[in-house]
């Protein structure tokens, strides 16, 4: 199941990725990734080798079992061509996608299929130690379930709720999980999993990763994913590849200010999107309706809890077309699209995805978003944008954290820094 | 002067750009873009190739005459290493930047060297015609002047004061230049000059351009360039990349609102920055001050005016210490800096760089707009957050002119949409 090893092993001590390439069989890997399945003739064409100087690289690649051949593609008039792919033998990944509440994880082929998944509740405020030691638990469980072997493992990405100083792999100051400044997750999964390489990012920008992968497979190279629940971040894509910032913390749009008078946020500024339109606020404001009797399904859900309200119960008065409930959503919405409208502006994507607790909020929430933000953009930044939840839907973490780390498994060898992504 | 033009003609029609290159040497030079000068050895080490391959491919540029031999390196032990660069004799780079109110032209060496430098006053409001025929025959001048050729003029990059649909190289929708809609600049100035490739981007996309090549030449990955004059527009680079955005339209930051009761904006919106923050609006509230008595120096150029005032007014009477003029420019830089932290959040930028006709406010107007930013962004986007006046100040569009330019220079065979960047 795991060809070379040996000399892998050896190589991967030095340069860390699992598999090293040189600088021609880099071309070949990207072009692959890029496309899944291609013939010898579409090698060349892309690369623009001599015939003979591509079969020279794709059997170098094909001896180091980097590649196979699958079946044949369609005829240009002679011999139906061999396809090749990438090997999806060669190992597996391992995917992590820690919530606030929760553990999503799940072991996938090379190719980013997922074989299997394993979740449980989890509270993201217990020590590192703690909560990995359960990862990796649910890993190992998945890779005794599925035969495989421990070594077998050779990329593992993580997404946590909180800002990542990517370079480094760890948490920094992280308002959910003050245990987990400066832990180093990544020495900490390495240990377990010897033969991975452990890529650690934040929770949007993988579900955004997430995105990318979903869909009809057209590659959209601008685009925005906004994640909306207990507080609002955004994952960015830019000319096709995660834009992290200078410090890594590139999309932490739930502070940028809504309201100058409005009520003071965690972060200790007035008016912040996060105070104003997130799920807590929203949950006040229910709270405050039913309390005063306006919005008849508030007032019963309130009564029916106890003196309590869940955003799934804002939600439900919603869809039975509650009042209260929906002028507290599309208000939510109207500020979520006031602050896009800006970003709009400057990014100009052709695709704005919101996600997350609220997305299940629907199509008022939408609605609302969109017309804040045709109001107030461009019009040539607006004529072309799609403003929608997201494709992937809950599953945009976990399938963007098997991406991730399948974006590290080949290292352009002399170059320890070229990663083929 | 211009070897090999037999060849490139050739090609070039096909493929438009001067040189046609093949992937490996286009690696080649992708590294000599990078570090200017580098040794045979230095190549095969970025490559990752053998001495032999290494050895083949830049032979095989040297005879193009794309590359040629300068001088020794310092020695590593042994002889001291032959040093390689790309050839700057190939040919010129010409470099159009437009304003609302002038034309600034330049004729450059392929290494971005500037030889000589032509400006006039002119009204971008004329028609394209009567203005790209003057941009022209400044060029031809210089050309003359230089006593080099017309078919030696390899790229011109050109900058227009509006939103530029990069793919088409035409402008859309210009709210200063309304004749422009859509004429076809590219292929106006092609017909001039044949052999040259033109490019076509916005005045800001240029100047940021133009910012990257200026300083002590460390690569910058993420930043901002905020132009501020009439309007208010941003250059973006993220990873080191133009982030253009998905219409080429990114970075038109003048009209993100500022306060949602202001005045209404020409884009029909209520309280754009542009219409609180820019230029205009800053003399109307200078022109208020000094017919009301307040400001003492103010009222003084108000009179020696003979009722009116210039931006170059209250730039004086601030160096003055006038205090209205003072407090308007704080307030200016208040509301530029309170829209940039929310940029700050979004994008991360390491450093922003102000330009156009404001920043010669000097530092109230700098430490206004720090100030606001440090006050609403994160602690962590913020902890290496440079914000600064241009490097390149005024020369910022002229070298940025040329840069875009010198990006187009080179193709890789067998793939027109994979220029040298």
């Amino acid at each position: 199941m795991c060809p070379d090893t040996q000399a892998r092993t050896t190589k991967s001590s030095r340069l860390t990725a699992p598999f090293v390439v040189d600088s021609s069989e880099a071309e070949i890997l990207r072009a692959l990734r890029r496309q899944g399945k291609i013939s010898r003739t579409e090698i060349s064409n892309i690369t623009g080798w001599s015939k003979a100087k591509s079969s020279q690289e794709i059997r170098s690649l094909l001896n180091k079992k980097y590649l196979v051949e699958v079946g044949e593609g369609a005829s240009q008039g002679g011999r139906r061509p061999q396809l090749l792919k990438i090997n999806d033998k060669l190992g597996y990944i391992a995917a992590i996608d820690m919530g606030a509440t929760s553990l999503d994880t799940a072991l996938a082929e090379l190719n980013g299929r997922i074989i299997q998944r394993k979740s449980e509740i989890a509270d993201v405020r217990a020590k590192p130690e703690e909560l990995l030691a359960r990862c990796i638990e649910l890993v190992r469980q998945m890779i005794q379930e599925q035969g495989c072997r421990t070594d077998e493992i050779l990329g593992i990405g993580v997404g946590v709720p909180g800002p990542v100083d990517f370079a480094r792999g760890v948490l920094v100051a992280p308002p959910l999980m003050p245990h987990w400044e400066n832990f180093r997750i990544r020495d900490f999964m390495k240990e377990a999993f010897p033969s991975a390489y452990v890529v650690v990012d934040n929770d949007v920008n993988i579900m955004a990763l997430g995105e990318q992968r979903t869909g009809d497979g057209t590659d959209i190279d601008h685009f925005i994913f906004v994640k909306i629940g207990t507080g609002v971040g955004a994952g960015i894509i830019s000319n096709g590849r995660i834009h992290r910032g200078s410090d890594g913390c590139a999309g932490d749009i739930g502070h940028i200010c809504v309201d100058k008078q409005g009520p003071i946020c965690r972060c200790g500024n007035r008016g912040c999107l996060e105070a104003m339109a997130a799920g807590p606020p929203i949950l006040e404001r229910a709270l405050t309706a039913a309390q005063s009797g306006s919005g008849p399904y508030l007032v019963k859900f309130y009564e029916a809890n106890g003196g309590t309200l869940r955003l799934e119960d804002v939600n439900a008065a919603c869809r039975e077309g509650d009042e209260a409930a929906l002028e507290i959503i599309r208000a939510s919405g109207q500020m979520v699209g006031d602050v896009l409208a800006g970003l709009v502006n400057f990014f100009n994507p052709s695709h704005i995805f919101i996600g997350g607790g609220i997305s299940n909020f629907g199509n008022h929430f939408l609605v609302a978003i969109r017309r804040a933000v045709l109001r107030r953009s461009l019009p040539l930044a607006t004529t072309h944008l799609s403003i929608n939840f997201s494709r992937a839907g809950s599953d945009a973490g976990i399938i963007g954290a098997i991406a991730l780390a399948s974006n590290y498994l080949f290292i352009v060898e002399d170059d320890p820094h070229l990663m083929i992504v």
